[in-house]
C-alpha cells in the first residue's frame, strides 16, 4: 500500500503472525493502510517504548496488538499512548489462550485495551473494529464496511448441507 | 449536556447502572456527550433491534454496552450496526463475571466487540476508550484525554503509606 | 418428511452441522418431523428476528438452537418466542465449549433456554428432549420414546470386552 | 391449588428451597398446578426411584429438579422417566455452582436434562420453561405466558435511575 | 481368578474400559479377585439399583466405579450401599474430565466417594487403594502391597536419560 | 476414648481444625477411636516423615489428612505408608479450594489418595469412609454404619417448609 | 534501616500495600534492608522504565513486584533488568487473583519471573525467597533464615485445640 | 562440566526430562554447572528427604524442581532446605498443567517456591532465573547473562515474515 498506514499491527513474536495475519487480511479487504511489526514487550522493551511513544506522532490512528501467555504487549502500549489499542489474545499452548485473554482484558481503570476473541477470529475482528473506528471519520470506508457486512450476511446459506 | 450525544451507554437492566455509571462519569470528565439507556436483549428484543439499527443514523459514533451472565447485548448490537461497539462484562453473582466475559468477548469472526475488564474498571475504561476513538477525529478531545492521562500519572504516589 | 415440521433445528453456521446432525438423526429415529436451518445471530440478525417471531405461527412446537463461542442464538430466539427453546453448546476451538455453555445456560430470569451438554451428546439429547416435550401431548410418540429407551437399556452389555 | 399437579418440583434438600421457591412462584403466577417435594438422590435413593418411576403415571407432565454440588438428582430422575426433566444447578458453597452446573448439564447421549442457569434465575426460568412446555398443548396457558412476557417487556424502564 | 471376587469394578460404558482396565491390572498384580461389569447409571438404572443393593451381600468389600461427564455412577452406588466406594473420573471429550471429577468428588455430607485422579492414573490408583483397604484385614495382601511399593521405588532411575 | 485409635486425623495447621472437626464428630458418632494431630508437610517435614512411617506400626488402619492451597500432606503421607489415606481439600481463601482439590486428587499412578469434597462436607465424609473401610472387618461397626445411614434417610422431610 | 537496600518491593498501587506489607515484615524480621515503592506499569510507565533500568546500578539484588488483574509489573521489570524478579499476584475483585496469577507466571521463555502464591502468603514468601537468594552469598543471613525456619517449625502445635 | 554443580535440576520422573532439559540447556549456555536427578516425591520419598536435607551441604545454591499433576516435589524440597527452590509445572495430560501450577505455586506462608510458567518455557526460565540468582554474587556470570539477554533482544526481527 502506498497510503500512510493508519493502523499498526504489532505482535510479540514471529509465531503470532499466522494468527495476526487475519487482521492484515481484513484491513487489506477494506482498503485500510497498515503496517505490521514485531514488538516484544519482554525481549525488546526499548522497541516497545519507542513504538508506543511515537505511535500517535507517526500517524497511527489505531494499534492492534496480539500476544500470548502473559501477554503484556497490548496493555503496555496502551500505557504509553492515547491512540486506541485493540488486543488479540493469541492461543497459547498449555492454557489455550485463557492466560492471554485475562492478561489482556483485565486492565485496571485508567488504561483501556479493547479486547477481541482468542485466536484467529479475534484477529480478524480486530481488523474489522479498527476499520469501524476509522470509519467514524471516513464515509467511504464506512460504505466499504457496510458492503462487507452485507456481503457477509448474504453469504450465509439457508440450510445446512 | 446539550451537545448531541456521540456515545450511547446501554445496559441490560437497572441493576447494571452502578457499574455502567463509571463509564458515564468518565465521559462527563472528558466532556463527551452521551446518552444512557436500558436495552434488554432478552426482555426487550424489539427495543434492541430498534436501537441498534438506528444507532448510526441517530448520530452515535460509539456504543458502550454492558451486561452480565449470558450477556448478549453487546454482540447483538454489533450485529446490527457498523458503529464500533465496546462491551463491559458486568460482574455476575454465581460466576463473578466469567460468564459475562466469555459471552461478550468470544464473538465469531465478522462481528467485533471491543471488550473491557469485568466490572467497574471495565466500565470506566469503556468510557476512556470511547473518548480515545472519538479523539482520532477531535483534536480538542485528544488534548483533554492527554491531560487526563498526565494527571492520572501525576497522582500516583512514590511510596506506599 | 411430509408431515409439517414440529421442531426447528437452527444453528449459527454450516460448521455446526456435524454436531447438530445428531439432533436430526434422533428426531428421524423417533419419527418427529423437523426442519433444519442456518440462522446466524450475528451475521443474519434479520433472519433471526424473522425466524423467532414466526416460529410459533409456523407451527413449531420446539426450537433446538446450537451455536459456539459467544453463542447468542438460543437466548435471542427465546427472547422473541414463547415456544420452548433448547440450546446446544457447540464445542469451540480455544475453550472447548466452555464459552458456548456459559453463553447459553446463564440466561437471566424471564427468558429460559433448556441447555444440553456440550457437543454431539448434547445435540442428540436436544432431539430426545424435544421428542419428550412433544410426547406430553402425543401418546404414540410417547410409546416410541419408551421403546427407544428400552432398546437403549437393552443394548448395554453386562461386561466390558 | 386444587387442580391435579402437572409439574413436580423436587429438590435434594430443604436448603435448596429458597432457590427452588422461585420456580414455584413462577408457576403460581402462570396458574400451573405443581407439587414440591424433597427427594435426595443420595440420602433417599428409594424415594428417588419411586418418584421417578411413578412420575408419568401420577400425571406429571414436567419435572423440575434442583440440586447442588455433585448434583445427581435431575439426571437420575431423567434416567427413570420419559417425562421431560429440567435441571436447576443450586449455587454451592466452595465452587459457586460450577460443580452443580457440570454435574447436571453434561449428561451422556440418551438421557437429556434441560438445564437452566445457576441459582434463583435458573429456578424461575425452570418454572417458565415448564409452563412453555405445557403451553404447547394448552392455548389458555400460552395466552397467560404471552401476557407475562409482554408485561415483563413493558416493565423495563427506558433509562437507568 | 477362582476366588470369590472382593472388588467390583463397574463402569458406565464400554468406552470406559481402556481407562478402568488399569484398575483391573493392578488388582491382578496384587492377586486380588475382582469382577468387572458395565452398569450405566443413566441407561440401566435398574441394574444400578440391583448392583448397589446386593453389593454387600454378594461379598464385595470395595466397589470401584468409573464414569465420565455428568458422572453419577459412583455417588449413586454409594447412596445404596455401605461398602466403601472409590470413584474414577474418566477423561471426557470437551472438558477433559473436569466435569467427571466435580460430579464424583463433590458429594454432600452423608454419602462419601473416595475419588482418585482423572483417567488411567486414577484407575490404577483405585486398584491400589482397594488393595490397601482389603490389606487392613489381610496380612498377606499387606505384604504384597509393600513389595509392590518397594519395587516401584526401586524402579525409579537416579538420573534422566 | 480409651480404645487404641484406629484412625488418625491429621491436618496442616490449627486453622484446618474447624473443617476437620467434622471428621472427628462423625467418628465419635460411629464410636470409632481416633487421634487428631497437626502435621504440616511444609513447616514440620520431619514430623511428617515420622508420622507417616510409623502410622502402620502405631496401629492406624486409616489416615484422614486435610490441607489447603498447595496441599501436599495427604499425598506425602501416602508416599510413606501403605495404610489407606483419605484426603480432605480445605477451602482456601483466594481459590476456594480448587487448588487444594487438584493438589490432593491428581496423584500419579502408584500412590493413591482417596479424595473427598472440598470443605466440611468432605471432612464429614472422610470420617464416614474411614468407618466404612474399618467396617469391612468389623460387623458391629457395619451395623452402626447402617443404622446411621437409615437414620439419615429417615430424617429427610417429604416436603420443603 | 540504614543499610543500603538490597531488595526493592514495588507494587502497582497503594491498594496493593496491605498485601505487599507482608513481604516488608518478613524482610524486617530477617534484617534485610529494603525499599518500598509504588510503580504502576500502566499509569506510570516512565517510572517503570526508570526503575527497572537502574535497579541493578542502584544496588538492588532482588526485586519483589506485586500487582493484580492484568498484572504486567513483574514481567515488565524483568524485561529490563537481569536482577532476579519475584512476582506476587495480588488478589483481584472479580477473579480472586486468577488473572493476576496467570498474567505474572506465564512468561515466555527468555524473561523469568519467580512467582509466589496469590495474596498475603505469596507476599510473605516473596520476602523469604528474596532473603534465601541473598543468603546464597551471606552466611549470617543464612543463619538468620535457618533460625527463622527452626522457630517456625517449633511453633506448630502437636494437636488442634 | 568439571566445576562443582551449583544448581540441581530434579524432576519427578523420566517423562519430565523433555521439559526439564530446557533448564539444562539454558544453564549450559550460561556456563553454569548443574546436576540433573530424578527424585520422585511420591515413589522415592526417602530419596527426596536425603536430597533436600543435603542440598545446601552438597554445595547447591539453587534447586530447580519440575513435576506434573499433584506436583509436590518443589514444595517438599523447599520444606527441607533454605536453598532457593524454583518450581516448574510440567504440562499434565488431562488438565494441561493447571493442576501442576496450582500444586506448586499456592504454597503457604513460610515455605516459598519461585514458580515459573507451565512447560518448556518455564523450564528454560528456571535455568535463567537460577543463573540470575547466582549472578548476584558472580560478576562474570552477570556479564554472560547480560550478553545472552542482549543477543536475545537482537534476534527479534522487525517485521513478521
Amino acid at each position: 500500500m502506498t497510503a500512510a498506514p493508519l493502523v499498526a499491527i504489532v505482535m510479540g513474536s514471529q509465531s503470532d503472525w499466522p494468527t495476526m495475519q487475519r487482521a492484515a487480511e481484513m484491513l487489506d479487504r477494506l482498503e485500510v493502510a497498515y503496517e505490521a511489526r514485531i514488538v516484544s514487550a519482554h525481549r525488546t522493551p526499548d522497541r516497545l517504548v519507542e513504538f508506543a511513544k511515537t505511535a500517535a506522532g507517526n500517524g497511527f490512528k489505531v494499534v492492534i496488538a496480539g500476544a500470548g501467555g502473559a501477554a503484556h504487549l497490548p496493555g503496555m502500549i496502551a500505557s504509553m499512548t492515547h491512540v486506541p489499542v485493540l488486543g488479540v489474545p493469541v492461543q497459547s499452548k498449555a492454557l489455550s489462550g485463557q492466560d492471554s485473554l485475562l492478561s489482556i482484558v483485565q486492565m485496571p481503570a485508567g488504561i483501556p485495551v479493547g479486547t477481541l476473541a482468542i485466536g484467529e477470529a479475534g484477529a480478524a475482528n480486530a481488523g474489522l473494529l479498527a476499520a469501524a473506528i476509522l470509519a467514524t471519520g471516513d464515509d467511504a470506508l464506512a460504505e466499504r464496511l457496510k458492503a462487507f457486512r452485507a456481503e457477509q450476511t448474504a453469504s450465509v446459506a439457508e440450510k445446512p448441507a
